[in-house]
């Protein structure tokens, strides 16, 4: 059940085994089947989720009653609402499986307890900011200057392999795009292949 | 010189005057005057500079040539391409001066070092990486969901104060709006007073 998330943490820094045997106790673990849901608009995001199996997806609605998706999580990505986590308050998002699942939950007290436990996890969950931060940085440079078609290009580098498992429409909705648009995309490129 | 930066440091951990005195010492003060650059396009992001006193502006250009802002900076913020920073990768961005400025300059060895040296003060990058993780998050949502008023009302609460320190055709292009657009935004605003 730990395999991906030893990954993770291994490939940013070095625990020993002792270290290792003392994070896994601070993890729940949870089995989510398709469709069922992680976090609901209007609550707390109570839990930073680690996906050692399955997909996921963040979304919010906005007053028109139209879905944004704003992130996918696969196998060996942390997904939750950071900002309703970290502060406790109220979520705009709501997290789905988009497959049945398996993931590892930190709740705020947990993860704190777990960072001054082993300090070294302190630094791996610095270096995972980083990354979300940089990630971030870069989804909203694509917002403003990428074409659509570059914006899709993007998604396959980010997240390899959602193309076959993710619904188009919902493609099409993390890019901010009609499904008509991205299905002519698609057309345009498959015609330069 | 360090004021702002110890300020901003105690709100988030708390270091002995020693420890703060160690910190003194990874910092490169920095003078930039007004239209100096601390970044350009086509370099990598040396530094990471804390706003002691001033205000600056992150932007990038794309393909047509239109300048698109990414970040403002005043006192108590960080700057940089955290990108290009972490990696040292090139940069897209630039990062002006738009008042005469002080800041204090960090590379990713000094911070490394500091980190190191202050354990705490990874901590408060770590806990800075939070909130600018959650504010970029907050930008995107704002990006997909809001309208051009409420884009403009948000960017009021972010950045106290700047709608005098700025000129409108930088606001207008922080927001993604043409400079007429806004300026019937803020018709509107003042009418409804």
């Amino acid at each position: 059940m730990f395999k991906q998330l030893f990954k993770s943490i291994q490939e940013k820094v070095q625990l020993t085994e002792e270290e290792l045997e003392v994070c896994k106790t601070f993890f729940i673990p949870k089995k989510l089947r398709k469709k069922q849901f992680l976090l609901q608009e209007g609550n707390s995001s109570v839990y930073n989720a680690f996906v050692e199996k399955g997909l996921l997806r963040s979304y919010t609605i906005d007053d028109k009653g139209n879905e944004h998706i704003v992130q996918f999580a696969i196998e060996g990505w942390w997904i939750s609402d950071l900002s309703s986590f970290l502060s406790g308050s109220i979520s705009n998002y709501t997290i789905e499986a988009l497959e049945n699942s398996e993931l590892l939950l930190l709740t705020t007290s947990s993860r704190e307890a777990l960072m001054n436990a082993v300090p070294l996890f302190e630094r791996y969950q610095r270096m995972l900011l980083q990354n979300a931060y940089i990630a971030m940085q870069a989804r909203i440079a694509s917002t403003l200057t990428e074409t659509a078609e570059e914006k899709y290009t993007s998604l396959i580098h980010t997240y390899p392999g959602i193309i076959q498992r993710v619904p188009q429409h919902m493609i099409a909705s993390y890019l901010g795009l009609t499904p008509e648009t991205l299905s002519r995309i698609r057309k345009q490129i498959s015609l330069r292949k």
